[in-house]
């Protein structure tokens, strides 16, 4: 079958691929709707060590086609959307209550691109079907949807490691489509002052209808020094959600004492992440430093879905630039690759 | 001086009584607005054993007329918002982290009414006064103030208590001034859907403008069987704001295993609180029972303002008759005893 | 095969069944050590409703003797170690985070006695090895093991629900083995005083060697004034394990404001739970009642076993009778109903 | 009064000071037993930063000479344990609930040596005496209590941001005086496997009587690959309490994904604090960093000393040298200066 990835690092096009088999507990998806994001174009310029002839995407919503003999709860013809991470729960890294994401391994639950081929084929492979698959909530778009597969929940998982208190300042560093999923869900976590860190006009734009109180760019000076003067000394919380190896110094300097750092955003191998021992209060300043990976499994996805349905929050938003066409797939890949200043997040419907 | 009371159980007027004396780190107030309760009137029907000779009132915002020797934040003529629970900041009931409402005692923290006299006098009494008073937050009206320092503050400790994921199925049984604040506080922390029991029609409207998706009310049938039906066997997180001693086993039995049901209403001291076990699973079904009082202090009054001046909620919408003159407080605790259909709160400006 | 089980409510007897099937996932093992509970006769008593024909027990160590196609860390041969909690992993129940105890139902990741034949069978059937089997640790017995399968996992959960903080008093209520386990697991978390109530010999012996430092007895009066008279005013954390429907308000009643009671004691179908609202300061005494079920899954097995290896724990002092061979299955089912005054736990050796 | 202290930065000796004035919240301390501690020496040599003419020291029990006219709890003649840390309780930073070590700033709880003179004069000063002094707990010594105020509290503060869960791998980073008390509450709190890391040879024997399982030193090589070794892939969680700037990363370094590192170690206003972003798991490894500052108040001192009474823990085994009388605390001071390698505490009586 055809799908869209890496032929080798820096290289990419249309590959053609032997169809994924289905295992008793998995499920083969043909996609409907797919999303590229920059971990496709990242781990295509070999940000995630050399790989080869590998299909990319991990964002889709699409039809099951084929389940195997031990799911149950769903069967060809389906609507499913599909977790960007998904566990095999059978795996002793899920039983420890932190987090989903790192099954076997750390990054073990992220499958597509990490072990296998990812939803940009004709069909791509789900395992473990029951656990891993939700079915489309009445009410809510197939697009909407998409956006909550990794954008809405790799966003919101920020939220919820910065621990936000009702009325607390919170910044948001990076207001990519990640970004923007973490300023709505700060607003709806409860944050009081509210503070993008971006520059391009839609973002901003849209950044301040989710909840956004101030934006400020790193074109008018030291995001550090904007944000202490802003507030008086500091935030409470702060969301790493895009930036350089900088960022991270940036963002513990920018939190008050008691406060929260909760990144999203990936690291590079060759970065390494350091900042001044004042900064931390010299170790003592009850500045938590967290960082995690998208969560993975069906729950978390319908109670992301239950959130559009009830009005919370309106994901599509994101969603800058539509293609229509199995074939388009290129095309937008290739606008994530170039990142115009006018992108947040593209989608194309496959037919 | 002059101030609004109980004369003795179930008998309310008009009081003369000794002008408070101010200790070298407390504060005296003339209140600005004031807002009666029902824990007034019910303390006045003597809900909290027998009391004579008291000034009611426990909800204010007004102006510094006098403050200790050791005060360093406020001086006379300050306008400052009080929260209804001033600790005592050096006992040691409030150093284990859990709460801060009981300082020295069960409830020690609430000191008007509890201990001394309230805010229906001509001038109040505050202790610890840099600890417990707030400045008025810029952006923040004197009556939106009023309402946090306890219907917001108190409704909102119930949303914490619950624990609220995103996009999980909360109730909030009771839609009282207290009970649509924890409606606003469940939408602002990620509720999904959100169920509000109750029947008064300006009520509802408000929970509804809050962030409730239904409503449902006790004259409709069993509001147990109604949750379950309508959540296909039950809601995740489950604030009693209201009700009788039945309740309490009612909010139980429409919580699904793994979710927690939250309590910030006063039960009576009569009051039996009991549920099936199977309710309960039988004890071992992870379901959290949580009861605790409106939380005290100045930062918490801060952050709640923070939320209303940044837009988050609307807390004015609980204002539902006004009266203007110190001698209106009569008119308004009565108003608030008899409790007619279309009560949510009266507020008095003084002058 | 043979199996040792319920006939039906209140008969128990041997019985005949087919040898369970083995799916891709699962495992079949022949146990070598297994023991009675408590819930084992309870169940033949129809505590859990009408069944019939049911092979007993959810105690077991045993060797596998057939494992699934998709089995990849067990074979035939190997010595394994089963929690009697083992969750359908592919099920939502277990994505909240909250327990995996509830995997598709209430209760519903009890396999044994619950929708599956029992351990106590020549073979028995484990769904999930990969997941639900641990290799026994080395340096650990495995009657020392056995012994974490429930006794430890279900009163150290208890431990985990009560919150400990370093130096709190804690009370557990009911010294049988769950209880003795909740002990050492409150000495092991942090516990100051530490007070059992129960009052056979051998138990109140080994509840001191397990940390107690007090024992106090249903028999020399009423427990909640005995524990108000020790502690001046109350425990901090109370766990219940052990009593009857009136052990739940006993317990509110002595736990202080702020504090926990934990409940890990099955209440029965016909149970009442109820307290005094005064008890429970009146709803807002910031005490929280929590109750759960024994956590499933190998992880924490594994945990429970390093805690032995590393001598923080000896389980074996529960162990207070032996029985060699399979068909003493029967005398050891028969002391576990009968519960002697020095019987704490019997275990049987198969062979 | 005399005192002994540091003229400027790098020189010490005995000050004479004007005897300090007791607030109307306070007390006057007469010290009966104290302890210097490395963060006096770190301060004598200007680590906190250009200081002069100050009496040193801030850990100390001692009988009360003055108290001022609100202090309900004490009287002249009472003997009292003074923790390190003394909030003020009526300052907005104890409000939050994090920490109470910040309260109007970052370490503002710490009065002694931060804004005023330390214990090791004649007399010294409590602010707030009634929520930041303890009354000797009946059956625990002096001594034992002494060691509870900083080296305990500190410790096993670190166990407590560790959130060591039961049978976790913990591994401590350096094993003096604080890091054997974040040992033996590591041990207490239910560790399982427990690595200290530490090569003076009385503070690898008392680890392991506190309960290490096992002492590495870093003279056998790197401390991380060590740990890796042991633990095959990483410890669940890390307490640093001891080494320089290159701690940080290692301990991020041999901490497993999904665990946590706790802070306890004073780092220097110079150092920079970094990590390779691979070992933080490219950010998203679920790995928590945190740092915090010995909590304060009298209601921690007195759950230590319940840990003491009931034979939890014994303080005492830190204490490796002990003088006689007022003068000697210079020979004390000299002694910790010098850090000898024999040395693990040393005390002063005064008289």
């Amino acid at each position: 079958m055809k799908g869209y990835g890496m032929i080798s690092v820096g290289k990419h096009g249309w590959l053609e691929k032997e169809r994924p088999v289905c295992g008793p507990l998995d499920a083969i998806i043909k996609p409907t709707i797919v999303a590229p994001c920059t971990s496709d174009t990242h781990t295509m310029h070999g940000g995630s060590g050399p790989k080869e002839n590998l299909i990319l995407g991990h964002e889709a919503v699409g039809t099951v086609v084929e389940v195997g003999v031990l799911v149950q709860k769903f069967k060809p013809g389906d609507f499913v959307v599909v977790p960007c991470v998904t566990p095999d729960w059978t795996a002793l890294g899920v039983q420890g209550g932190k987090s989903v994401a790192h099954d076997t391994r750390l990054f073990g639950s992220f499958k597509f691109l990490g072990s296998k081929d990812g939803v940009f084929g004709e069909v791509f492979h789900v395992n473990q079907a029951d656990a891993n698959l939700a079915a489309l909530t009445e009410g809510v778009s197939p697009e909407a949807a998409l956006m909550t597969v990794d954008m809405m929940s790799t966003g919101f998982h920020g939220v919820e490691m910065a621990e936000i208190g009702f009325g607390d300042t919170v910044v948001v560093i990076g207001i990519g489509p990640v970004g923007l999923m973490a300023v709505a869900g700060a607003a709806l976590r409860g944050a009081g002052r509210l503070i993008g860190i971006g520059t391009r006009p839609n973002c901003v734009k849209i950044a301040r209808e989710y909840g956004a109180t101030d934006v400020i760019s790193y074109k008018d000076g030291d995001i550090v020094q904007q944000v202490l003067d802003l507030t008086g000394g500091g935030a409470n919380k702060v969301i790493i959600a895009g930036g350089s190896q900088e960022t991270f110094g940036q963002a513990v300097s920018m939190t008050k004492e008691m406060g929260t750092i909760a990144n999203i955003s990936f690291f590079d191998v060759g970065h390494t992440l350091s900042m001044p021992a004042l900064a931390w209060g010299l170790g003592m300043a009850s500045k938590d430093i967290r960082g995690g990976f998208c969560p993975g499994g069906a729950l978390r996805i319908e109670k992301m879905m239950e959130l559009i349905k009830y009005g919370r929050v309106d994901t599509t938003k994101l969603i800058s630039h539509t293609f229509r066409g199995f074939e388009k797939i290129k095309d937008a890949f290739c606008l994530m690759d170039e990142k115009t200043p006018d992108l947040i997040k593209p989608v194309v419907y496959i037919d």
